[in-house]
């Protein structure tokens, strides 16, 4: 049974720690979070042992009438991989205090690739990571991003991917995120972070991309140009990229017609949280011209790179390979049964 | 056991569904559908049987891969009672199919007053509607609007309500919906069709509303003030709606500063598509100013009059008293988990 800690109990905190207590071989030791809000209300009301993240604030928890377990390096002492989903950059500060317990941790998308040994994607450099003291599981966007280039370069090869991406401007309860009324270019010179943090999973890749805020909250949304090696019918791509885990090619008629329409789906389907796991891939998006593919994808932001720290934990600790650890990650926490069940 | 025929499966049916399935006294016999879409398919995915609304249609659900059992009329005439959640004004066209099949039905709060026998909240008048044919269960905005007015006006006395209803524009899925960057008085000439909505539950309530709508899909916000005919201090307000089942009123320490949070919460704490069947009443903003009470309470409109349409099933075919009812509804569904806990 693997020990897991779990340093933040915010958006991918949450998930993340449901996500492991419901794979068979792991057990989370608890959670720690700063401040007593309704998230540490609900970490306890789940049953998971409670951690004060910050010492001089843990008195703040017991005014509140949430019991605390400990401090968090209680909580790193005893276990055997933490998981940090604390905000940007807090997780960077944090890596001295798992190095001197000796205990490998995950950082999240937001540090820095400086920061950790090696960047992470199940679907592409699982392998590289077995025996890492610290390892960064890359952002919502570039998770989407790779998964959808690994299978493409296997089959195809890629000359260049070009990514325009249409991101959310904040998460559902972020009420002071902008921006409200417009779309701006963001960042407005090129290349946005997020082609080269696509090349700390992919290192030979060509890759420009351009990102936009605009005022969503759902899901973000990549226009995707990948100019191939090859020239595959629009047919044979999208029968390949169905066939892959964690990627859910939309067929027409389910009428999804945007973010909204996808997230009711996973809240009808049971989905915690109305979580996607999954790329979402407009099937009548995918057109081929030449060797240029074309296809849109929606990714949230809040969920897709849970099953990638959960498949971390394996391929740091080496207890599992890669295709044997991303069936049982789906497995327990139901992605495998795809939102389209069996009708595709 | 009561059989439950739903017909229609959008934003109320496939909630009520649920709802009803998860009552120990209730079986549902089937659901029914005018088209095959996504919420189609996630009623067979979740185990009810699916009727065609329209026999014409019935073969474009076959084309989609979705089987289905029957038209709709075979639902009606092997259900006891008919939950109608169809798009506002089909449910009065539908009065006269349940009529043949001397089937009673239970209508949305889109529908006319006039179309029905009574309209129903269970915390106001559940008594008055036992043997009615057709019952209307009244708007989002109504249910939150009486469910407030019950105990203020048998603990207080009410010499008058006014009531400025911030609307959502939309609901999650409805991408086609507006304002996308405005503020509309809606309608401009007062009253808004609400007060007068109010008074079908309380008919001699003075009662003045105004309604506006705004960018926003998660929940209405309601600015409330109450005339009372005493003058109670605002704590003691505050502990007798605390008090009531189905008001949830928010202590400050939870960091609930607005929709995007509680819906946060109510995902988090494990609720059905992050739904919230409470009132939502911010405890810091019930304020008493001499006979005037004030404050403000977000309705999640997909889902609090979830719960009434579940206890006016018992009303109609009195098989359970007021009390009896609500409180097996609450618990079947898991309302009674208080977003609090045990904590407030």
């Amino acid at each position: 049974m693997i020990r897991v800690g779990i340093n933040g109990y915010g958006t991918i905190g949450k998930r993340v720690a449901a996500a492991v207590r419901a794979q068979p071989d792991m057990s989370v030791m608890g959670v720690a979070k700063t401040r007593p809000n309704h998230e540490a209300m609900t970490a306890v009301d789940n049953g998971f042992d409670l951690y004060a993240a910050i010492e001089e604030r843990r008195p703040r928890f017991g005014e509140a009438g949430i019991d605390i377990d400990g401090d968090v390096e209680a909580l790193v002492a005893q276990s055997d991989i933490v998981v940090d989903a604390c905000p940007s950059g807090i997780g960077a500060e944090n890596a001295a205090m798992y190095r001197e317990h000796d205990t490998p941790a995950l950082l999240q998308g937001g540090e820095d690739a400086d920061a950790v040994d090696a960047s992470f994607v199940s679907r592409a450099n699982y392998d590289s990571v077995e025996g890492a003291d610290l390892v960064r599981v890359v952002s919502c966007n570039t998770t989407g991003l790779s998964r959808l280039i690994a299978p493409l370069a296997e089959s195809y090869g890629i000359e260049k991917v070009r990514a325009t991406l249409v991101r959310r401007g904040g998460d559902q309860a972020q009420s002071g995120r902008g921006p409200i009324n417009d779309i701006l270019p963001d960042p407005v010179a090129l290349p946005s972070h997020h082609g080269p943090d696509v090349n700390t999973i992919f290192p030979d890749l060509a890759i420009d991309t351009l990102g936009l805020k605009v005022p969503a909250t759902l899901m973000h949304t990549h226009s995707i140009n990948v100019t191939l090696e090859s020239s595959p019918d629009a047919e044979r791509v999208r029968d390949l990229l169905a066939g892959e885990r964690r990627l859910f090619v939309i067929p027409e008629w389910l009428g999804l017609d945007g973010a909204g329409a996808i997230r009711e789906l996973a809240g009808d389907a049971g989905r915690p949280r109305g979580d996607v796991w999954e790329n979402c891939i407009w099937g009548e998006s995918i057109t081929v011209e030449g060797r240029d593919l074309y296809l849109f994808q929606a990714i949230h932001q809040e969920a897709d790179t849970v099953p990638e720290n959960v498949d971390a934990i394996r391929a740091v600790l080496g207890t599992a390979g890669a295709a044997e650890s991303i069936r049982r990650t789906d497995e327990a926490i139901g992605l495998d049964a795809a939102l389209t069940g069996s009708r595709t």
